[in-house]
């Protein structure tokens, strides 16, 4: 039976941006796509069926939050996680390592892993590339991340080769531990996990698969790190795909305070170094101009807090640059946050009525920036789509990053 | 053209409790209904289709609130209430008389109106019969209520009697306004409002009648003052019986702090006093086993916004009593919060996520339980209904409000 498995249906003329269709036990996710983060199972301010609607097809949770609040136990006995958060497309989860880096103050670092004071009650968690698996097993998502070790963007060369490397070697482990869940369970109670997840490169792939027993099948997606340093990439890129047949790549430790210029120079160099048939993951990278960007470089899947984040704020992406709702000039704006939006926002409400909201307090304004902000990102990735399948991904990207740089005045 | 009317379908075997169907410009009210509150033009985090898809047909806004924050004018400005919110069925918008009561420290109260301390920057407000009208003008809901003088439900009879004749000569000031405003119009711009809004009890209602322009024709309701004074509340419904031929009657002063047996008594002494052929609003009234009582007692229409913030606070509505969804026993609950209810949180979510929801702030909880408090209420007097037209009203009640009471142990 089918399971796992990536299509690269066109690529662009450039021989780099690609349409993809990538299959999983939950469902097939149309690439390049962007996927909505929901850290503790939740799309923070959304319900899954605000994301079904505007078609998002692949959503993100998180490891170390989950494990922490409500206990990755806890979500494996009440089904997994699809159907603890009533999300039945395909879900990935972060392992816990971009929490390296964004939670510094709280953790030490060594060979065996890395102790957490937990950011809620202080208690000490020690996570490892072996526990870090059984955490992502419990579960349940569709493609789980290897626990790596993320650093700031800006790190020097021994920095980056350091954390490289033990991310490396924690790779092995990861690796060698699914697989021993694999063929052992990971606790009592369900079938035993289908483990026989290979990649498989298939003309046609079913649609909609039949859901699995739980735990369902997954990926291991190993992660490329390396800073901004092109061999460190390089190596680290070669020496992942020697020790596994993986059925796609993480991209990590960019978007973590390096300048842009290098983020996109290190995608450069990754389209070359990592296979060209297998999906591509750019990890919290979500500003529209990166995903435009990011797919001219190859990319495939893309997730980030940031429309989330920005919509709780009072930020809207358009089409037009970012936009600050609060701002007076938007009292009496009757039109909607962005022209022909077709987002459930938009389509409803005006940029007044929205700006009321959130001068009031009131939670529907939370929701509905949010919301339109997601859509703008999928919808985005669609659009990058369809002009990749035209052959005009080129020409498409120059216009719309044209015309969103064009227009910095409207910023927060 | 019909724009108002009321009609009672089927009264109750005891000639009290009825089914009706209240119309208005903006479509048909099935009654009983419970309305629920969008204070400052949005349901407490709750969406505009959220509601629809439960089956709300009504909803209220608030004049007072929404004079401060966005300002009437500016809904009026963009297009009134109606279309602001996006909330194209029957809206209420309530006077600014219950913060007499509740903001009673930023507030003074003469003969010619009540001036405010606004709660949100100081300033002082003059509010008046007339000015009230205005603002309720501005909004443009569909039915609006009169400025009256809201006191604590235990006040003495001559405390209760003074404001209860304060509010009957606002009342009368309020017609007056609301007579001018009609032949007049409030402000520049849009067709004058056409006021020929009188009474017809018709045997057959048109469904959907066709929006009107705006602002819409719009029905002034009186509401009846009095405390827990029999006497007077029978002598305000006379008074105001004899002012106007009205489209419906408020009841107001209730559940503000008097015991419930009063405010039962009240409701049996005006089940006599006001006429049976138009509907009675229960104002700010909405605790289930409050609104199976009031049904008992002949009102058709409730409002409260108990759902929406115990809601927010945890507190579940269900069949057998209040639920706190934070409580420890609710851990690793996979039942929803109540079985058989088909709101859309019980459809899809377990009380352990939604508990997981709060206990995480995640937004999505507030929402999810907000959700399941409206529905509870509008579900339950779209039952109310369907016993009263079975004849089945007295046995379906007893029996609902016996379980209700059954187990108080799982009580907040």
């Amino acid at each position: 039976m089918h399971r796992f498995g990536f299509e690269v249906k066109l690529e662009d003329g450039s021989g780099r941006a690609r349409a993809g269709r990538f299959a999983t036990p939950h469902g097939i996710v149309q690439t390049p796509a962007f996927m909505a983060v929901g850290t503790l199972a939740s799309v923070k301010s959304l319900d899954p069926d605000d994301l079904r609607a505007m078609g998002a097809e692949m959503i993100l949770a998180n490891a170390y939050h989950l494990h922490l609040r409500p206990g990755d136990e806890l979500v494996r006995a009440l089904g997994g996680l699809h159907r603890f958060m009533a999300w039945d497309g395909p879900i990935l989860t972060d392992s816990g390592g971009f929490q390296v880096f964004s939670l510094a103050t709280l953790r030490s670092v060594d060979e065996d892993g890395v102790e957490f004071r937990s950011h809620l009650d202080g208690s000490r968690r020690r996570f490892t590339p072996e526990s870090v698996m059984r955490i992502e097993r419990n579960l349940g998502a569709d493609v789980i991340m290897q626990f790596d070790h993320v650093i700031p963007g800006q790190s020097d060369e021994a920095t980056a080769r350091d954390a490289s490397e033990r991310s490396l070697r924690w790779l092995v482990r990861c690796r060698d531990e699914f697989e021993r869940i694999g063929s052992e369970g990971v606790a009592s109670g369900g079938p035993p996990p289908n483990n026989n997840v290979t990649a498989r490169f298939v003309d046609s792939i079913i649609e909609a698969p039949p859901p699995s027993p739980f735990p369902p099948p997954q990926a291991l997606f190993p992660i490329v790190q390396g800073g901004i340093h092109e061999h460190l990439r390089r190596e680290a890129a070669s020496t992942i795909r020697d020790l596994h047949d993986w059925l796609g790549f993480g991209i990590g430790g960019l978007s973590v305070g390096e300048a842009k210029p290098d983020m996109y120079r290190i995608l450069d160099v990754l389209d070359d170094a990592l296979p060209r048939t297998h999906p591509r993951y750019l990890m919290g990278v979500g500003f529209p101009e990166d995903l435009v960007e990011g797919v001219r470089r190859g990319v495939d899947l893309f997730d980030c807090v940031a429309p989330t984040r920005m919509g709780r704020n009072g930020t809207a992406f358009t089409s037009d640059g970012r936009l600050n709702i609060k701002r007076a000039e938007f009292k009496d704006d009757a039109r909607p946050i962005e022209q022909d939006c077709d987002c459930a926002a938009c389509k409803r409400f005006s940029r007044a009525y929205i700006r009321h909201l959130f001068l009031a307090d009131e939670i529907l304004g939370l929701r509905l920036l949010s919301l339109h902000n997601v859509h703008f990102l999928v919808s985005l990735m669609r659009r990058a789509r369809e002009a990749i399948l035209r052959g005009e991904l080129a020409s498409w990207s120059d216009a719309w990053l044209a015309r969103y740089h064009s227009r910095p005045t409207i910023s927060a």
